[in-house]
């Protein structure tokens, strides 16, 4: 089989250079071409010299559509739209890593990102898809809205329990923590190294970009609409979320049934690891790798569940989860390119 | 005046070291005596040579109550009894670090702790005492049961809306996050560096012995039996607490009124800092210092409040709050050498 | 091609696991058993939850090696020469990573580790081999010792130089700095958290085991006998070190012959890479991986060369440069299974 | 006595808060203006809100030199001068903690700093001052240039083999580390957080501005002219610098003579530490503090002393000896206000 013609439009973002590295092993895909405004005409290894001698092609600011198989786009909210729109035309597949096409609502879409969708028929013909949840919603759509980090991390630890309709409504609390790769490559004062290490805090607290679309999954899956509240923090780590996630339970059920319930409904996903009643999910396990670990946990004095969904933000939270949704465009295997195993430390 | 002569039972584990720290700069306390089972014999500074020449006290393993007026011991659950015991008999005050004299109820204790409270009258001659919530309990009584680390964050971040029952019966989450140096001065696995560096995960979810504690103080703040889902989880840096307590509140209510609230309850306290509506608590401006600050934050599309308290675990946790306690007890101002500026980094 | 079984001796310690991770995805390998005194009858998922899933094996305690290709020992020192008796009686090929098979010397072997070399002839059939300096001294030998961790670093650091004689006498002065890994899984003081947290410390120094190995090495380059001081440093990160090696030159030279050198020696070696004159060499961009990033620097007003030499401690360090010999003994190309990228962040 | 009236100006960069904070607590100084040009009619508090309901001073942008008896200055190279000059024709006194008034030579100074003294007279009238090696150079000039981080842990770590003349000519490296805080407040690609965690190297090998300001100091202690090789590294923590120094030695001696040269030579200094032979200093027991730690080592088989010396970069090496410059310009102990004790973690 011919390889799949691989291009990234803001390739020396985080996310960008984490396709590059993870497009650059899978044995079916390659790299065609890289796009970046910021260092036009710079080899990506004189950015990431780690990708010295590995992956030294020079970053065009031209039109890469026509050279490629599949876009990737990773760029801030609201311009992935004129790409998606190109890419369309021309009949290249593509997987956006921003937030452009993750809402249904552009009302909502307007409230948080303050822009509008500018071509609805473009989000007709796109689908948002955490292929463990949504891959039967993918029918040959020319554009997927790849996840966010904490919704993936989020949506994967409630969904038994959503299908299940077993949360009481308006329970569910979010608490999750996020490495500080997931603020992105840009300079700012709390990702200046002294400010944010041996430091801890939460951040936009209950207002942060990801709650709607942590509540279209959840009320998709539950079929009435939910309300979480969500609170992020910063964790002084590199990379990983976890996500401590409290509900109420609708109906008396023990920890075991519970726990029963999430196993079985991961029975035969690769990518999700449901831990033995006990354990506990912790991200080093998972970092590194597409893998989502799941520790299922039940407060018998308080009715209250805790689901703890811990996951790497940058490989199963954005360039994995893209790669697996690839995968699923071009009839591969799910894991095909992605079977890294997590390092021990 | 004549200086208050400190003896430290456990002088070598963490919290009694700085408690070493902290009295050695205390003006109107001096260190009479350091006792360590396991040291003994050496320089507490040969133990931490950070106190070379600063504090090179012999540690002893003998009776040191006679030769001071008030003994901290900061002990494994279990042992602190018979040191009670000593001291009430001398008329030597105490003021214990562990778990031993914070439960009022003997059966509490048993059930979590697995041992018994051998000598009922030493208890009822204890009193529990975070000050800026308890001082007006502390009439005399021999002994104060330090709180616990993470109960005192807790306590200080609801004990505004406790009062004001403005809590959902069970509806209290409690989310908190310790830095290392909470697990202690043993070697484990768990804290064993490559295994928490780059790590991050909750532990005893649903669990956690201080969680009578916390219930204690709760239950008797708002008049209720309050039970809560606590769930720690361990940072990967050295001090710091940051508990995240999400509510849902009983009135209708906004966040101004919240904040306002909150701001009235502590508008006397010295190490308690509100901070502004909009800002958010963040571990690093609180550590090496006596200072709590909360943050107050209301989700409105909930109707659910998030407290935000944090203080560093050592100081305010274990070993500032000692000695807040021991400027009460003998009628000092409580912040006396308690009046350390957390460094900007 | 039929794939080589693996055993591994030691498989619970920090390389062993290393080995089992980087095992499991070699497309001409296979792991065939794994040993450990420790965890008998547990799996290493157990162990080492990342593995969940994807290494399940059960740990033996047994004699492992006639199920095996080649057997990996990664134990403490000491303990190597009965397993090497048992390969080579059978006719399997084995790989030490530990100090056993490392020094020449008997003599050197009892001053520094306190132990004897009991079969002598063993030694006699066992080459050390950093491949890219020694691979010409493979000649079918059935054990390969391999190199420590802060020795391959500064002996890729040096050899150009040593070849070329352009080192003064008795002037290298090796600075060495390695992440808390090569510490290896045993809790010990200095590897508690709160301990090498904020830290930074040499140790053993001008002490270290790893001493008279790197003179070996550099002694055998240079065809005379070279003394070195050297001073390892504990980093408070996982993996990595970093080498900073200073010597006087013997002839007047200029850094861009200084470079060039450097860039031809290594022109053909894959996993060694010269950095730019200019660029200085980072571990963050080799961690994960089996590179070796050199930069090479000039001070003029003291005729002294600075080598910056980095690898990851745990992979060119140990497990992937074990790998590489592997590959070695078997006639496979050097870098079969090694291909990994190493990530940006 | 009046307190000392303090003016700083670069108040918010991070050796200006460090100096807030300190002061703040000094018994015999109070602070009277703090002057940003950033952040002019702001609270200090906030900008660090560490420092809330402790120092809510508004930071001015005018002439502050009239409302102190002694202005601190903190600010870019090139910048100082002109404050000098007002502090002079005031007759207020001036700590300069950049880099203005430490280089004796207008010549070098241009040559790494590439600005010209522009008031030859204001240098004459200026004294460099580590107070443990020259407070009898100071006899009442207006000006101390504050020595830099990096030349104050190595200017004490060498000066009593300088002293000594026990140093080969021209066989000095020093191999130093410092924490992130070093390179201050903004923000910058190597200290953004995902750049700098889990990650070491060298910057500026051989080509520190520190350069010149060792050299300098070194040269007077020995009386010959000494050449160094320096090389800096930017260490994954916050504070502290450790200074590994290596030289060869003139005559023959043992590490006892060696070690009790330096215990002799700081015998009486109460900020300076000299381990016990065998012991090694670690910065973790110098943070916070206004100690520098010094062990002594030797290398006998390659006749090499190894000197480990760590102080903290923003105490010891920049706002604390600043202090204690003040507390010697006022005819106060030097150790003033500068009691902190290093915490244990």
């Amino acid at each position: 089989m011919k390889k799949i013609k691989v291009g990234i439009i803001g390739a020396t973002g985080y996310a960008g250079v984490e396709l590059v590295r993870l497009i650059a092993t899978h044995p079916q895909a390659e790299l065609a071409a890289l796009s970046s405004v910021s260092y036009e005409g710079k080899k990506i290894s004189e950015v990431y010299p780690n990708l010295k001698n590995i992956c030294d092609y020079e970053l065009e600011n031209e039109d890469i559509v026509n050279k490629c198989d599949i876009i990737f786009t990773s760029l801030p909210h609201g311009l992935s739209e004129k790409f998606a729109k190109k890419c369309v035309e021309a009949g290249v597949k593509m997987i956006d890593l921003g937030a452009d096409f993750r809402l249904d609502s552009a009302d909502e879409y307007t409230r948080w990102y303050g822009k509008q969708y500018e071509e609805k028929a473009l989000h007709d013909s796109a689908v948002y898809c955490i292929p463990e949840l949504h891959r039967n919603n993918y029918k040959g759509q020319p554009i997927i809205g790849n996840p966010g980090c904490y919704p993936t991390s989020i949506a994967l630890g409630l969904a038994p329990a959503m299908l299940d309709s077993l949360t009481v409504d308006n329970s569910i609390v979010i608490d999750s923590k996020s490495g500080v790769t997931g603020a992105g490559r840009g300079l700012a004062d709390n990702t200046h190294y002294p400010n944010c290490n041996e430091a801890f805090a939460p951040y936009k607290v209950a207002a942060h970009r990801h709650t709607p679309e942590i509540e279209q999954t959840l009320s998709k899956l539950s079929g009435t609409k939910i309300n979480v509240t969500f609170v992020p923090h910063l964790l002084p780590l590199n990379r990983g979320i976890v996500s401590t996630i409290y509900f109420n339970v609708k109906r008396k059920t023990i920890a075991q049934e519970l726990h029963a319930l999430y196993e079985q409904f991961y029975a035969k996903e690769k990518f999700v690891r449901v831990l033995k009643l006990g354990e506990v999910a912790n991200l080093r396990n998972v970092k590194y790798s597409n893998y989502c670990d799941i520790s299922v946990h039940y407060d018998d004095h308080t009715d209250r569940a805790v689901i703890v969904s811990t996951i790497d933000n940058m490989v199963k939270g954005a360039a994995g989860q893209a790669i697996q949704n690839m995968n699923l465009m071009f009839g591969l295997d799910e894991d095909c390119g992605l079977n890294f195993i997590p390092p021990a430390f």
